[in-house]
């Protein structure tokens, strides 16, 4: 896991508790520094070579785990007034070596490709509902962001 | 699906949104009616035929989704005050058939089994975080509950 390199990102590891009947996985609580607010929790399945991207969201920060199987996860920072203006960020999440909660704040482009042989689940708990009028989407490929995406 | 017979307890179905790519599955919103307040989000996977149960917790209202695989999940109320009181609820919840939000107030006791040849994933949303001294847990064959798990 690389550190992240885009200001307002962080990155920290999570909890996995073993049980025999099946593990516990941690995610996010309400007295974590890095908790903000509850704007909705629900889950994205990607199949295994598919890309969610790019997604970006004016005023929600994303909180994203990955509780079953694992991603590539790619963040790339346009924002005019960041220090970290012009940077690609990726990381691998998921499961069992990269159990995380990446927190992506409002702004910034991002995108993941399920790896693996199964579907993956990303769980988001963002920090407001979702919102058709706050959320863009612009096709994996486009030129405004210097990142391809393995085929 | 069953309609609950617990006060208190409440199931809605959640929606599924089909893409090509890999579903998007709903959970819990902060506008929900069902929203109280956010303690904690994690999840609990649950082997094929394992069983987690009795636990009940004194002020946590846990709100339950099965994003992956799909288990039994079983609700026993012996709360003093309850109308409900001595009832057994049970459901089964998952994809790609029950998925639901179950909404269990405080103080009931709740387990679950895990269905399928795969590991299912629960989770959890509850309006506290976890605290051991509000949890309490019973061995799933306890004489207390008058259920009696399949084997």
């Amino acid at each position: 896991m690389k550190n992240p390199t885009i200001e307002g990102v962080i990155i920290q590891p999570l909890k996995i508790i073993a049980d025999e009947l099946g593990v516990v996985l941690h995610m996010l609580r309400n007295d974590d520094p890095v908790f903000e607010k509850f704007g909705e929790v629900y889950f994205s399945e990607i199949k295994p070579g598919s890309v969610k991207a790019w997604k970006r969201n004016k005023n929600q920060t994303q909180n994203l785990a990955v509780p079953s199987g694992e991603i590539d996860l790619v963040i790339y920072d346009d924002r005019q007034d960041s220090t970290t203006r012009d940077s690609l960020f990726n990381c691998t999440l998921g499961r069992p070596d990269h159990y995380s909660l990446i927190r992506i704040p409002p702004l910034l482009w991002y995108g993941f490709r399920g790896r693996g042989d199964a579907p993956s689940l990303i769980a988001n708990c963002s920090s407001q509902p979702h919102d058709h009028a706050t959320s863009e989407k612009i096709h994996p490929e486009s030129d405004l962001i210097p990142y391809t995406w393995p085929t």
